[in-house]
């Protein structure tokens, strides 16, 4: 009999106890996780060592479900561990605390999964993992590095079991009110009631404005108490400031903007607690980092103080470097991946070490560079180094001058071997200096450490105690914590130190057999030893281990897999031996929309989905690490997790669809859109009128316009729905899925889902997505908040983007200046019309990148968007056509006719368009050439660059003869206005097309 | 190495879940005790069984000190224990969890202290103990009665152990700080930082207005839950009200009917979160219930029911019953010894059983009736019973009728044996009943548990479950459970069963030694059997032992005891083997006030304190229960307990000293008096009024103007400081104390501390108490707040008292009217005339107490009232002196004398007052002598009763003779009004005297 809940607390409790943690109690105030007690929050800051361990049952609000999910609830059991400093091996003390409540590694499929913990309330941020237990998030595994704003050092390493889910595991029941708490008692006789009654209060009881009172008042307080310098205090009140919000949040009250103001205060209240706590700690003197000594230790350790020389290999050998980590997130995985293989090549040449092939491989646990072979020693080599200039080295008798023997002694040679020589014109002293090639053992001892440290991850972690590393060093960032280290030339191990670990020969198995330690005889048999462990240590093997096992699988189901690319690469990299598991569903799921049911199984699970003739089957296929020992158990673990994750989109689903998709309307209204600009509700009427006023301008017919009325007034509906509150990456999609379950047309729910694609398919859809963005980016400028720098809080690049891609692919003639102009007069707040001229540049901006990026040439871009920005999908033809312009062979030709027109025009002072042609004064014959050409083939302005350029061309050779024979600049003023005003005619045709002058070569 | 505190809470979890309790966590919302956490508020309602164990930081924002007190803090960590329903030997079960985690009784005093628990602010009460481990409290154990207004069944026992108390216990250390957590960090370095951060916060800068408007809105959330049926989100708010409400009492903002209207407010939330759950489990058919098993016994178990035929002694026994319980209050013994004395003897002559002496003896923990001889049988007698008339049960011939055959079938005789007798002036018919005496071990069988029964207490709870009574009984009520029974005559036992339990011969020896069983082999070696068991029976034997241990105790330190015989008697009470141990503790602590000293010594300690001269020794003497093992423990332990109570003494009169009394006087205007009547600081301006005009009244000199003028000034000051407010008993003490030690006169001091006596000794200590008690009843009363039936919350019969008494004693003559009058102008709000009037009436209500109390006969009480109450001490001198002339031999002549005037008069009906005499008009002699013997004894109209009845003693001759030789109603009207005037001269001598017709023989 498995231990039933108290049992597996009793035992973790005893477990942590003996490994040193204080044992504290769950916290007297709600918290949403146990990181908030101040167990955690506080003592995780400052120098002082701190090991801990507690149960905390965390309040979440809006993870209630009435009691009717299996595993989500808004109150869960974790139990909390903090190690600080990092003890070295805290995945396999965790793993052994697992084993002590009876999870055995090898009947399970145990995994790190990347988790970025973040949490803004308290400026807290940390680098780890979900432990997953059969596909099950059991644990949260963090690196903490920086908790109210603080960085953390030394690094404490959090640990968080979910109790439930872990005794879900062990006891393999199906939700969990079905748990033994004792032995004659179950968790849903403890627990059930309680939280059918939480999830009412949070959800349709809790008092909106009582709640928002309650929290200025508790935020004052906590103000209070930091004035007077009372650090738990003030926590406390930030603690209930959080749980108030939680409730609010939940009630679904607090809006975008809203919630920022909020997390912002909250957020620097953890700050200023997070300081308090840290001045007082040392004006205390850090009392228990006395009392556990301060002995530091220098970098190395005995071991390596004391080193022997090494070896000098007689002939060239195999090299191997394997980097040991803790599981690597996947992407980090192929950076660093890629970063060696440009990095190793350029070193060893570099180094002068003539090598064999280098081979870069990797899984999550470790980064190998491997070398057929690698020469035993650098050649010998001279370098002829330049000294100071020949007459500052000697004098006029040769005699060297103290600039000359400092120079000598510097590079090791005599005065007298120095050479003199020219170089840039003046002449120099030069000393040739020979260089002895070194062991490649020595020069590899000395750059392996280097080369591990240029790895760079887009975010690193540090987790080395300061008495572990040398002073002023902050130790070394890496993705994960590197916990060995193997390197080895030939059988000569390669000593150096990196992260306070000793390199040496011996290599960690795979997780599920407890990592074993496995001594690598010698660089070439690396490859064996590795598979024999059962590692697939190449990429594209385990990918294509994994699609052929999926596929097999789909296959017994008569299915086929649902294999993308994204998905298939990043499981590739979160296993080191992929064995696939079939699981199924209950097919009542499948009436769930198909892209909750996918996005479930891929985004949550990473599990490759199984269709048939294009319908999903109620299977999926899991990817274990490991073999298939207790590949059941594996199984209905993850049959399980799935189960329950559909069952909470099921809840959501069937919740939101008690009333129509319209109904939820009016909750619009609780959401704030922006302080200024109202709510999501005042948006979305905004957006009805902006959207009749784009119909026009669109042209859409009479049902179309019918059509868009209904989706826009629809289209914020589902944000307010459980499902998109759920997962806002829904949103849309659910509209359109509740919008056609609610007897909407076809056609209308279709706009409403196609909104937030980059480019709608539905020319409805277009005006909807394009009332949406045109009036946020219109608002949120007159609310002055535009983009800045790297911020841009409310996505408008991505809004501008979305106005002009639509527009352009639709090839849609559209007047942006005339929409911003509507838009304006419907916001709640002045638009000035500098402001709306701001709003058109901005997007002007945008679409020169979208130019840009499709390949055009830049100069073509801007010269097409000097004379038409306003106007995307016109621009975009312009440009399109310019660009085959200047790729002809006699553009230049072309473009230098129609620049002397130009040109000359610039040189003169007088306003253009001021002039006229008067035929009367024509006098030379390429004069009137040019102006009959002129009147034949200009019969209106042209609209495209076609057009222009066409019309050019035929015009060159009455211009060039013209230019060559005319004196434009005629002495006669009468005369010489004239000319020009001919010459401005052909300038003139390109206004409002492209400003050709902006091109290379005008 | 004992425990440290971690591995005591592992060791109490791994205890009490071996036990087969739920595991449950510490609540997440601050509680001031683990009863608040719903795993025993809720679960403790209806039948389900449950028993749970879980540790409860628990939260009282006034018990902070700062960090500096050893033992005492704003949180404490209790380990909380529900046993629901009682397990028989819950006290057993508690006593071996103490062993386990290393507390061995046979080392310590471990007792068990009277502790009627009771929670206004969740409906609650509880009849139990404090457990006191060598002089600490180290656990509460309750037996729940009712909670949230909802009485109990089964009754559900609650332990909270104290654990900071426990270890400090077992560590033998000064403070808590002390204490090991872990190995390596101590209780202080995790927690006495935020000690004095929380304590701070709660006593100085929480914002009070915050606070109240949290509150409210908290109760309107708990209102709204309640509203939707969710019990626990509403309790959850309760939770959150009741810590509101503590930190606004900690800041001081909480007035005395404020606080009523608070806990009337959370009483009601609480009725109604009981209500509800009740309702909810009803619903859910307790689902507990029936997971347990529903199996109910029936009275008695398997042994007692097939019980074989009793031996019927043949000569006189002794007999023996002892009542074996849990520790009764002290008390609750005497009580139940004096039950037992009266009614012993009246059972033994009811059932007509010869006896030898009866006696009757008690420790806490078993009743004992013992009889040196007891018949074997009861005699055999004949009884006459009454049955119908005569004419009814035999017809003219003597035929018995159908009423004479049922009345003799009745009966078991035969009609011919019936028999006709006269009585009540009817005749009747007769049976003549024989009844055959029974065996006294069957008599006492049937009545035992009726003796048992019948005693009561003043209050008693009920234990047994359900499962153990029979249907519709509600078990058994005691003072505290009784857990075994002996009855024995001479060696027979005397089979029956009460409360569960089943006599026998087995009775239990002393706490210390683990209570072993013990057999009795026959009544008369009961004695023996106690004494070697340690156990002194008689009371007045253990008092003995402890006055005399106390004295030589004392001696060894040269000085005396103060051994005061309530505590003497009550410290008799808790023990069955006394044994004095003197402990000591710091001389710094005797700069205290005496009355604190003692106070503390004497009420929370049970010691007996040490004097030398008048003066306080720093020495104690407690009173141990066992024998001296151990002894030095017990000491220290002591030691510790005293010197945490001191220094906590000392804490507060050190900050209280801060300021001199005066400045706590401002303070007074947070604390609410009466709603309508203002805060303390208005009644204060009120009293410095009145006393003025009191003082007046009492013509009181330049120097005592002062003096009260400053006493009543600083008299409430003391209310607000620290010292009273965590021992209210001290007000007045600690004022007159400050007031010295703030420069005060000493009057002034003086005064402030008598203010409370029910009789102030000086002349300014009195017109002080006049003026405070006549502002609280003026006030009150106009404010609705007079007494009704039993309810008097202010305490406005005992202010009456305390206006009358001093007024008697000091002699003083005082108008109450008029006072009262002058008060009335005062008040902030109307006292009508007619409340004036009720105000007055009800001081003369307790003046009639007072008098009556003082032995005076009703009818001279009456008399003197009903002609004087608005002078107390002239209306008690009144009764003083006609008391005296009552009890005259020759009263009857006077009274009677003076009668024949008075009811002459009433006969007639003109108006009394309205005749006067005509000399002229006088005509007969005796009608001229009364006449002249008035003119010539009355001078004046009496003023006091011997000056009243000296003259009608002077005037009964001439009385006399006038009635019997006059005709005082004439014929001739003149005449008659003449002589009637004549009388009415005398009649009116009493008037604002004594109404003499009151008086009995009138």
């Amino acid at each position: 009999m498995p231990l039933n809940f108290q049992q597996v607390i009793l035992t973790l409790q005893q477990f942590w106890a003996e490994r040193g943690c204080v044992l504290w109690q769950p916290y007297y105030t709600q918290v949403g996780a146990g990181t908030m007690n101040p167990a955690t929050f506080l003592r995780v800051l400052g120098p002082e060592p701190w090991n801990v361990a507690y149960v905390e049952p965390s309040i979440r609000p809006d993870d209630g479900r009435y009691g009717e999910n299996p595993n989500r609830f808004q109150q869960h059991y974790q139990f909390q561990v903090i190690l600080k400093p990092d003890p070295g091996n805290p995945q396999e003390i965790y793993l052994d605390s697992l084993k002590a409540i009876g999870i055995d590694p090898r009947q399970h499929d145990i995994r790190f999964v990347e988790d970025n913990w973040e949490q803004p309330a308290i400026s807290a941020w940390g680098l780890g993992w979900e432990v997953w237990l059969d596909g099950q998030e059991i644990t949260q595994f963090t690196y903490f590095q920086q908790v109210g704003g603080v960085t953390l050092d030394p690094v404490a390493v959090e640990i968080t079991y979910g109790l439930e889910r872990i005794l879900i595991g062990l006891h393999n029941v199906k939700a969990a009110w079905e748990l033994p708490w004792t032995e004659t008692i179950t968790y849903g006789e403890v627990r059930r009631q309680e939280e059918f009654e939480h999830s009412k209060y949070y959800y349709e009881v809790g008092d909106v404005q009582a709640m928002r009172e309650v929290f200025e008042r508790f935020e004052r307080e906590a103000e209070a108490c930091l004035a007077n310098g009372l650090v738990v205090p003030a926590h406390d009140y930030l603690l209930k400031c959080n749980h108030t919000f939680n409730i609010l949040d939940a009630r679904g009250a607090v809006g975008v903007t809203e919630r920022q103001g909020y997390f912002r205060r909250m957020r620097e209240i953890a700050r200023r607690v997070g300081e308090a706590y840290l001045e007082q700690r040392k004006a205390l003197e850090y009392p228990l980092l006395k009392e556990q000594g301060t002995e530091k230790k220098g970098i190395g350790n005995g071991a390596s103080t004391a080193r022997s020389p090494l070896p000098t290999p007689s002939a060239p050998l195999p090299f191997l470097l394997e980097i040991g980590t803790e599981e690597l997130p996947a992407a980090d995985m192929d950076t660093a991946l890629s970063q060696l293989r440009e990095r190793v090549p350029a070193l060893l040449k570099e180094l002068s070490l003539e090598h064999g092939s280098v081979n870069i491989e990797g899984t999550p646990r470790r980064l190998v560079v491997s070398i057929d072979t690698l020469s035993p020693r650098q050649p010998d080599r001279e370098d002829l180094v330049k000294g100071p200039p020949a007459d500052k080295a000697f004098d006029k008798d040769g005699i060297a001058l103290p600039a000359a023997m400092g120079f000598a002694k510097k590079n090791g040679v005599k005065t007298t071997d120095l050479q003199v020589r020219e170089q840039d014109g003046g002449k120099y002293v030069f000393a040739v200096v020979s260089q002895k090639g070194r062991p490649t053992p020595d020069v590899l001892a000395e750059v392996l450490p280097k080369l591990i440290e240029s790895i760079k991850f887009e975010k690193s972690m540090r987790w080395l105690p300061a008495s572990r590393r040398a002073e002023n060093d902050p130790g070394a960032a890496f993705s994960r914590p590197i916990r060995w280290l193997v390197a080895l030339l030939g059988d000569i191990v390669i000593p150096f130190e990196y992260a306070g670990v000793l390199s040496g020969n011996t290599t960690r198995g795979l997780r599920p057999y407890d990592s074993p330690e496995i001594m690598i005889p010698s660089a070439n048999k690396y490859e064996n030893v590795i598979r024999e462990a059962g590692i697939l240590l190449n990429k594209e093997g385990r990918k294509a281990s994994i699609v052929e096992q999926v596929n097999q699988s789909a296959v017994l189901v008569g299915g086929e897999a649902l294999i993308e690319e994204g998905l298939l690469n990043e499981v590739s990299n979160l296993i080191e031996m992929p064995t696939a598991v079939m699981g199924g569903f209950d097919r009542e799921y499948l009436s769930l929309p198909r892209e909750v049911l996918i996005s479930v199984m891929k985004k949550h699970q990473r599990y490759f989905p199984v269709q048939k003739n294009g319908k999903l089957l109620s299977h999926f296929i899991a990817i274990r690490n490991g073999d298939d020992i207790g590949i059941d158990l594996v199984r209905q673990g993850n049959e399980h997790v799935l189960g329950a994750r559909f069952a909470d989109a099921n809840f959501f689903v069937r919740e939101d669809l008690r009333q129509p998709l319209e109904a939820y309307r009016p909750g619009l209204s609780k959401l704030i859109f922006q302080t200024k600009l109202g709510s999501m509700l005042d948006k979305s009427e905004r957006m009805l009128k902006l959207s009749a006023q784009i119909a026009k301008m669109l042209e859409l017919d009479e049902v179309q316009l019918l059509n868009l009325q209904r989706a826009t007034y629809l289209s914020k509906a589902d944000l307010v729905t459980q499902m998109v509150m759920e997962m806002t990456s829904l949103q849309g999609i659910i509209g359109r899925e509740y919008a056609l379950r609610s007897g909407e047309q076809k056609e209308v729910a279709e706009a409403i889902g196609e909104q937030f694609l980059p480019v709608p398919t539905s020319k409805v859809g277009v005006a909807l997505a394009l009332a949406d963005r045109i009036d946020s980016l219109v608002g949120l400028f007159a609310a002055g908040l535009a983009p800045t720098g790297t911020k841009d809080p409310f996505g408008l690049r991505r809004a501008a983007i979305g106005v002009v891609q639509p527009l352009i692919e639709h090839n849609i003639s559209f007047d942006l200046s005339e929409a911003i102009q509507k838009a304006a007069k419907l916001q709640p707040i002045e638009v000035k019309v500098e402001v709306q001229a701001q709003i058109l540049e901005f997007i002007a901006g945008r679409l020169k990148v979208v130019l840009n990026d499709a390949g055009y040439k830049h100069d073509v871009v801007e010269a097409v968007l000097a004379a038409q920005s306003k106007n995307p999908a016109s621009a975009a033809q312009a440009v399109k056509q310019l660009q085959v312009w200047v790729e002809r062979e006699d553009w230049n030709s072309i473009l230098s006719g129609f620049a002397r027109c130009v040109r000359i025009l610039r040189s003169q002072s007088k306003d253009p368009g001021s002039r006229t042609v008067t035929e009367s004064q024509i006098i030379e014959a390429e004069e009137k050439n040019l102006y009959e050409a002129i009147r034949s083939t200009v019969h209106r302005a042209p609209s495209t660059v076609d057009e222009l350029l066409n019309t050019v061309v035929a015009l060159i050779p009455s211009i060039n003869a013209f230019f060559d024979k005319v004196l434009v600049i005629a002495e006669d003023e009468t005369i010489k206005q004239n000319r020009l005003a001919l010459v401005e005619e052909i300038a003139n045709l390109s206004t409002g097309v492209a400003d050709l002058s902006k091109l290379e070569g005008f």
